[in-house]
């Protein structure tokens, strides 16, 4: 066969897609197919319109990329090679999937430096790039003057079929379309194939119609595969365009020059084999060994860092520029990029007595939202349509909506899994903007994978959760949470607080805030709560304290979280009544108990005393950790029921009078 | 104030809206609006189109009706009441979200008859709805002859912005698009008002626009506070389009009648209160007590009892006709609505012996599921896009689609939430289908909301999860399930397995396909197995068994589950080289083994023998229940990693040699 000599661009794409050929093929695992469909548009948008810098992967300007489709991470390793990221050489791509490397299976941001956001888990790459968008305008709009603009970059997703059939990603851009986000621009991959085969077996709806009912722009590229100038003019035409997201969809062939395999399922998830290779080489003109760059290709890829290097460096000066006319904001902006706290923030959180008149931790939770707010401009969130119910409103601080962007309050919808994904993307912004989101803890189950990828990303969301037990009442068992704590406390790196009063919330909130890369999420009370005599806003730190009794060995340990831990307090004064020795225990975070010492721990609980009743208004799922060989627990297993909610509380036993009953067998035990 | 004469039609109109208003003024709590903006239009739906029998809520050819927007539930208790259901009497109405009644904060089909399904979580309904729809499709395509029909029914569903700004709605409702679900009928309830206020807040798409992309029928009604008769031609009108699914969205204006809070979030989720409600009944010259249905009112409503006797009994006999001439389907068919699988249906398990070649259980799962299909025709289902990953292809059944509703693959597209809401549908139909999916088990996170209802509303759906540890190897943590297994053991009335071997898995698909009224989920692995000695199908159903060392105290207990048995099956036999007396528990459902009585626990784990070491390749959290108190786990307290799966798992400590080091640091403790 002979083949035409390549022209440069053709070389530059086709470096991508054997860099994933040779990849994947390498580690016979992963998906070729996507890298090599979206060479063409991934060349486009990185040489001629994404503005980066390879030699500065933080550098804050850059346009974000997010590859929504993470199956196709051998793209974005390829790019970020090719680019000249030092995070990804040659031999990282050789590593592709294997143990240790910077190039693991799906795009990971914690592993590899210019990878922004973790992807895999479809969908949920665009709503982060909805995030990303969100922060990018709403720092816009703060700290831009008429006479000096310092933040001013796109968001650049690349998304598929699979993206677009997730419900997750209706959400976002719903949300995106009425926010008007005209800098956030997604191409979509439009390959028709998803792994069950053509796209025809379950996916029909006319796509880019239903972006235009949620107020995007929508254009065409009808050959993606090979009109790389229909590519660049749809490109430069999202850009203008600066009121409405744009989609631009762009018709791919799956697997492209795989003689055999291209426009088919074949090509989506598994190596192409060696005669396929062979034959994909020769269908492309592509003598290179594998792995190897052709040099015209990789002269023309390395000229990215040249160009940024120049971004970056005139925007240092645009900077400076900034900083002399307006050091005030300068230093602010500073200090988000940092990742610090204002100095002192800390004195802000509201401090209660036992005199104070007892709150639901919802009401306290509003509270420390709004002392926190004026001190630390950074915070930013808002409620999926429970804004009066969850409490969360951050007073005087307006909408953020479209035309009011420097505003702090996000209006998410019933859009749960999206507000928890576009968390995470303003969160990876790395701006050092906070966002915290809420809504009934029991819909944590519509946003759990997006929680997930908080905690697994490294995103410290705060997660505001209220009506946190079957005391919301009358909703019933939809909304009653009993499995969720336990389901909640299982995910590594999350961390979950239960606070038992205005002390604890406000300690809740201090840890919330500092831990930037863990997401926290906080279960508040519908109903009102005592100030406790003995909590305090430090003792949250640690994750479990001694309310009362810790002089010396008791006969029992009274263990409470959130709203039952007054009810131990009352249940522990008639026991003592009655002459016995008891402790009480309020357990706000078990995973910041896990982190203290032994000796600490030993404190708490110590293994001498095995005597333990634990109340929590929840599933016992995971308690045993805690309960003590000869402990037991007041807890609910099963589903709850719809009644007002302190009649539903005594139905499952949470009296002062149960408690007492239930320590007494204990003891006695 | 004067009113005029109220027409019968008004009447009728307004009794449910003072049934809602005085049953949440009652309660002190509930959501007026709703029912209030939306009582035209469900009377028109009830009294013009309905086909239902009051008298037998379960007759099988009704129409369904499902309440998505379930916070509504006092409309649908109204509506229940008026129309002569003896599962809602005027004193349930009475006893609104009262602890024991029939009329919880949300619709609740187990509670109450005439419901069904549970709705309250926003989008659930509609998903619900497309469920009906296609068991409704199927059976309609599998039983019915050119000469006799017996399955025709509509679905219809009111719905509201919640439900649409859900992204699971969207989700399903592309499906039924692609479906081309004629006999489906979603009534938008278009009042611009959600909780936070007016809709123009946060959602300002085009939702008909949207429904159109999806290619449903999209009809409007610009007046439906008033204009009956648009709505009665609508529907009509919907009726008509036999190969699409139909949104009508009509105007409303929630809280009608309320003269100070209709049209405002106000009259959303609060009782109007004693001044407004006095208010109201002057605003709609409405004169009677509180709970009092004007009789002529009531009157016409309770006319569906004759209406509905009559179009059973003509089902009755049709039906009769249908058995003479076709005994073979009727008996069929008769056995389906019985809920009785086929006698002897289990004989059809796939029984395997040590010598059998190891197969992975996914691939088990995909022989038992093509075993079970021929002989068991009521199962129905499929994946969401992995289907040659989840192996459930049904061989030979075809697919499911437009035109060729009588197959039996499900092709979910990528839409698991909607997966999992749609198959509590079909089994929420309750003619006898037994509903699949899968997905891969970490994405059980993006549907846990529906599995929760599955369980909470005694839907038996089975859950096929494949790729159940890091042992998946490559796609890395964002695909590598850890803390999974635990968070859904958490959920109450959920059976989780996971399936040691071949036979394992048998007997857990035995089990699932009788529970009819509790959803089952399967953890299958991607790697091989072997298949066990001494394993069996019924040993499953005691959730857990002694493989191997059943004979005295052992010197420790080796506790696996799926994969990790065959590890702890090899680790047993080396120790017991040594000399260590060694017992072998596998333990596929830890809520079967709670199911057993006292006696049967204690052989399994004796409380005299404390030292057990559990090996599981995912999260300890829950485990300490059985762990024993000198016990000790090999667990993963972190998320994955990308490595080939044996690397991963090596990596983490699930090899021979560790399990017998593990083990022995126990027995020497």
């Amino acid at each position: 066969m002979v083949v035409a000599a390549q022209s440069l661009e053709e070389l530059c794409i086709n470096s991508i897609r054997f860099l994933a050929i040779d990849g994947v093929e390498k580690a016979k695992s992963g998906h070729p197919g996507l890298p090599m469909g979206a060479a063409p548009m991934s060349f486009v948008l990185w040489d001629k319109f994404m503005r980066f810098n390879p030699k500065n992967p933080q550098w804050f300007n850059r346009d974000r990329f997010v590859l929504s489709a993470g199956h196709g991470s051998m793209l974005q390793y390829a790019l970020l090679y090719l680019a000249g990221y030092d995070s990804v050489t040659i031999d990282d791509i050789k590593q592709f999937r294997q143990l240790g490397s910077r190039t693991p299976g799906h795009p990971e941001n914690f592993e590899t430096a210019g990878v922004e956001v973790t992807t895999g888990p479809l969908g949920q790459g665009i709503c982060n790039g909805v995030g990303l968008a969100i922060a990018e305008a709403h720092l816009a709009a703060k700290f831009n003057k008429p006479d000096a603009t310092i933040v001013d970059h796109y968001t650049y997703v690349i998304m598929g079929d699979g993206c677009n059939m997730e419900g997750v990603s209706g959400e976002a851009c719903s949300l995106a379309g009425h926010l008007g986000l005209g800098k956030l621009i997604a191409l979509y991959d439009d390959n028709h194939i998803s792994i069950d085969g053509d796209t025809e077996v379950s996916f029909t709806e006319d796509v880019g119609k239903r972006y235009e009912a949620y107020g995007w722009q929508v254009l065409t590229v009808p050959d993606g595969d090979t009109n790389t100038a229909a590519i660049e003019a749809a490109i430069a035409e999202a850009k203008k365009e600066t009121t409405k997201p744009t989609l631009i969809k762009i018709r791919t062939t799956i697997g492209f020059g795989s003689p055999n395999k291209q426009g088919t399922a074949g090509v989506h998830g598994a190596a192409l084999g060696g005669d396929e290779v062979a034959a994909t080489r020769k269908q492309l003109g592509w003598d290179y060994e594998p792995f190897v760059v052709p040099e015209d290709a990789l002269n023309h890829w390395r000229k990215a860092i040249e160009r940024g290097a120049k971004l970056e460096s005139d925007w240092n000066a645009a900077f400076a520029d900034y900083k002399a006319k307006y050091p005030e904001d300068a230093a602010t902006f500073e200090r988000l990029l940092s990742g610090k706290l204002p100095d002192g923030w800390e004195k802000c959180l509201p401090v209660y007595t036992p005199e104070d008149k007892g709150l639901a931790t919802r009401q306290t939770s509003e509270k420390t939202l709004n002392a926190i707010a004026p001190v630390v401009p950074e915070l930013i969130g808002g409620s999926a349509d429970l804004t009066h119910s969850n409490l969360t409103l951050l007073k005087g601080f307006g909408d953020f909506q479209k035309g009011s962007y420097q505003n702090r309050n996000l209006r998410f919808g019933v859009r749960e899994h999206a507000m928890g994904a576009i968390c995470n993307g303003i969160a990876l912004h790395n701006s050092g903007l906070i966002p915290y989101c809420a809504t009934f803890l029991v819909f944590v189950d519509y946003m759990r994978a997006a929680i997930r990828l908080s905690a697994l990303s490294e995103a410290g969301v705060i997660y505001v959760m209220t009506h946190d037990s079957v005391a919301l009442g009358e909703d019933g068992p939809t909304h009653q949470p009993i499995e969720t704590l336990a389901s909640l406390r299982a995910i590594p790196n999350l961390l979950v607080f239960r606070p038992a009063d205005g002390n604890e919330t406000s300690g809740a909130y201090k840890i919330a805030m500092e831990r930037r890369k863990q997401p926290s999420l906080l279960a508040m009370t519908r109903q009102a709560l005592p100030n406790l005599d003995g909590s305090s806003i430090d003792a949250v730190a640690r994750g479990a304290y001694i309310l009362s009794g810790s002089d010396d060995l008791p006969d029992i340990i009274l263990v409470g979280t959130g709203s039952e831990v007054s009810l131990c307090v009352t249940a522990a004064e008639k026991l003592r009544a009655e002459g016995h020795k008891v402790r009480v225990v309020s357990m706000p975070c078990w995973e910041l108990f896990e982190e203290q010492d032994e000796a600490y721990k030993n404190t708490i609980f110590p293994k001498a005393d095995q005597k333990r009743l634990v109340v929590e208004a929840a599933s016992s799922f995971g308690w045993q950790k805690y309960m003590g060989s000869e402990g037991d627990i007041i807890s609910i297993e099963r589903f709850g029921i719809s009644a007002p909610g302190n009649v539903a509380m005594e139905k499952f036993g949470y009296t002062v009078d149960n408690v007492v009953a239930r320590a007494k067998a204990v003891i006695g035990k």
